[in-house]
């Protein structure tokens, strides 16, 4: 049952968000993507947030999908000025930017008079991309190659991206398990939880430090696609918070 | 008083997180980093996640130390196997990986028994280095040249960013106003934004949908260093909006 990890398919996410950069807003479409891929067995393995300025944006596509065997991009598929994304994909791919022909139409059909030239850029795409339709929105994301062009509002990404899930290559499921004692700090665990690590080389062990009610405590996670090896694993890490003299707490801590 | 985008220094944000990249955990830490620095008027360029694997910590390391004028780091100093940050800035770096004896004597007259071989982890650090003091952990960060090497956990690297705040280069304070209007779409306000645009080259308009109580909504913000640049903008931003037909409100929407 032991899968290596070079066994999933890998994954990137680029941000296009000067609003992320700026700190104006909190990115929450990071972990909805990651949790995403790894129900999908997909491993995301980078993540890079980069201005609305093209040759940061080309130049980061076209890094990050000759690295990885797909990326997701959010943000700049809008009708503004500073929506550039689009474009800055068919640079990346050195192919022309039109207008989809069906799209044009829906889109349309659909807003009448109030289809304007603004919202025309969000029928335009680079030749070859698919468009990826959405329940949130007419206006779509598109695939082009192993590129996923999704929107920055959470709610339109969300809809894309259970639009693509349907077509992703797939991998074994990643899993998560996790056990933690309040009282219980790093530094005293450190030497027994490298030697589960040691044991589990197929898994990835983490410790994470929280404060709940002004007490530390450590959380331990075992996380990969071995569910009998990760159950092990937190058997032991179990017993190990316990020879702390802290009664161990199945799961993640509440909050 | 209008001032080039280039005259500020430039920095980036490199996160070494599984579990970021798992999406076990919802990132708080780039907002918090970015809105410090915009404070300080430094620019905020990129931001990474990558793994806890040392080619990938070492290889973005030292591209964007290179490519920026600092980058600041989170995650990976705690006694744990899985945090390796420290020997791989030293690696980035070239030097060796040492104690830092005062670091050391103040770790051991803090914790005296419990200071054990992997809390002395988090007193060694690249030679040259200079710790990060702060108040939420006796463990402190460190800077090496132009990188400042902080904790993952939220509150230890918020204290480890008050302590930095002092002795940062700074630029012209980068500030931020919005206004917004509830029915108002950006496809139809698009052409007249990038008008008011054109018009403020110093500024960066942007433009964020959102919804609230099931209706979308329009946020315009003008951002940059120019602030009579950016009340003018905004002035004419609310104007763009009221002719939508939509009474505008300043700010940024509540929620």
């Amino acid at each position: 049952m032991t899968v290596s990890k070079a066994s999933n398919p890998t994954a990137a996410i680029l941000i296009i968000g000067n609003e992320i950069l700026s700190g104006r807003t909190q990115d929450v479409n990071v972990q909805f993507i990651a949790r995403s891929l790894a129900g999908l067995g997909i491993r995301l393995q980078e993540v890079r947030v980069v201005p609305d300025v093209p040759d940061r944006i080309i130049g980061a596509v076209n890094e990050l999908r000759a690295a990885y065997d797909m990326l997701f991009t959010t943000g700049g598929i809008g009708p503004t000025h500073d929506d550039i994304t689009s474009e800055c994909i068919a640079a990346a791919f050195g192919v022309p930017w039109e207008l989809d022909e069906e799209t044009d139409r829906e889109m349309k059909a659909v807003m009448g008079e109030r289809y304007n030239e603004a919202r025309q850029r969000m029928a335009t795409m680079p030749r070859g991309a698919v468009p990826i339709k959405n329940e949130a929105s007419i206006a779509p994301g598109f695939t082009m190659g192993n590129v996923h062009v999704m929107a920055g509002v959470p709610r339109i990404m969300q809809a894309m991206m259970k639009t693509l899930e349907a077509s992703l290559p797939r991998g074994e499921r990643i899993q998560m398990r996790a056990v933690h004692g309040m009282g219980v700090l790093e530094g005293g665990i450190a030497a027994g939880l490298s030697v589960i690590q040691d044991k589990f080389p197929q898994l990835d062990l983490g410790s994470y430090p929280f404060k709940r009610d002004g007490a530390w405590g450590v959380a331990l996670v075992a996380k990969g696609t071995d569910l009998p090896a990760i159950d092990a694993a937190i058997v032991e890490a179990t017993d190990l918070i316990r020879a702390q003299g802290v009664e161990p707490v199945q799961g993640e801590p509440a909050g």
